[in-house]
């Protein structure tokens, strides 16, 4: 039991800390993503054909978190965009002090796009708000139709879904189908996008959205 | 600060509850292994084929842990092997006093093989020792070749690490030489095999491999 109340004086710490990274981002009228998933989902890989597709007409920025190395940040520094990489040594997980210290070391004032890509991990990142307007959940359908049902916390935190690697399903087992149904079970409000980054599918409707949203915001 | 003392007790007490189940199960002759990964990358799918391999040959039980739902719980049963269903409501990795308490409830004397099959998370059960005899780790190959390299603990404190799904292999831009490469430069003792539960490839190796660990221990 006590472990419980030592997590929530963390969580209600860094929830505070959240509100104070939201209010900045509002301020200066950033759009704010956390791109979270299991491990080898595709996030680096749609982090690099979003950038891609806006190529630099909107001033974007990346913060990838990571538990070790700067593989991601390399993959995403020949875009040329402001990317800074967090290594949380061990951490499963982003938190919103991290994001602010990130933040302050970005040097850009014309940022209209952040996109926060999380450590892989299904479950610890889900409880961790890092200030951002919409968590997007990447699930690959190599993974199986089943994992909103066992990992519900992320898909109930998050506004959008992203399925990736529909190129595979030819090869799988797995229904898209019952992942959709599966998902909107946990939360009917999910918005849904299937992507392919091998076979550049997807992309421009999920590059659409996100101009609405940096539009309208 | 705190964060880390806190964490290291926590630590501290799972290390003396699985010292105690390590003990038992040496006296009861049983081996142990703790099948560990991200979320879909085939645990619960080995699971199946290694009970398919032994066919009632060997006494197996099996302990499932997942955040949430008793799906895979549901898939091991029609196996007809003792299965415990352990569920973390949230809980991001099994701990040793789940165990202790899963293997109290299963009732038969004869038991010659446990698996545990942990929480779908690359990151956090790496940390916490059940009491197994080899944590066994699986990559689908769908995930990537970098993930030894940016998960490294989990590699670093496996005895076996499991590629899975290498019947994909033609569709995807993976190396599986560069995945071994990356895992063995982390922890050059990995016994590694290539698995997959679709065209049935591997399953015996493995199976091979368990026997030896079964009979001579």
């Amino acid at each position: 039991m006590s472990i419980v109340t030592i997590e929530r004086k963390v969580l209600e710490k860094n929830d505070e800390i959240a509100k104070r990274n939201r209010e900045e981002f509002q301020k200066r009228k950033i759009f704010v993503l956390n791109l979270v998933s299991s491990p080898g989902s595709g996030k680096t890989s749609i982090l690099e054909k979003t950038l891609e597709y806006f190529q630099g007409t909107i001033p974007i920025a990346i913060i990838e978190g990571d538990v070790q190395t700067n593989l991601d940040a390399q993959r995403i520094a020949k875009y040329n965009v402001p990317v800074v990489q967090v290594v949380t040594n061990g951490l499963c997980h982003l938190e919103a002090k991290f994001i602010s210290e990130a933040f302050d070391s970005l040097t850009t004032d014309t940022i209209k796009l952040l996109i926060i890509e999380n450590v892989g991990n299904l479950v610890c990142p889900s409880g961790y708000d890092l200030g951002e307007h919409h968590k997007v959940v990447v699930l690959s359908v190599t993974e199986g139709d089943d994992k909103p049902l066992k990992y519900p916390a992320m898909f109930r935190n998050a506004s959008v879904l992203l399925i990736n690697k529909v190129d595979l399903l030819p090869y799988l087992s797995t229904d898209i189908e019952e992942i959709k149904k599966n998902a909107l079970s946990i939360n009917p409000k999910l918005i849904l996008f299937e992507i392919s980054c091998t076979a550049n599918a997807g992309i421009e409707q999920w590059g659409e959205w996100l101009k609405t949203k940096i539009e309208f915001k």
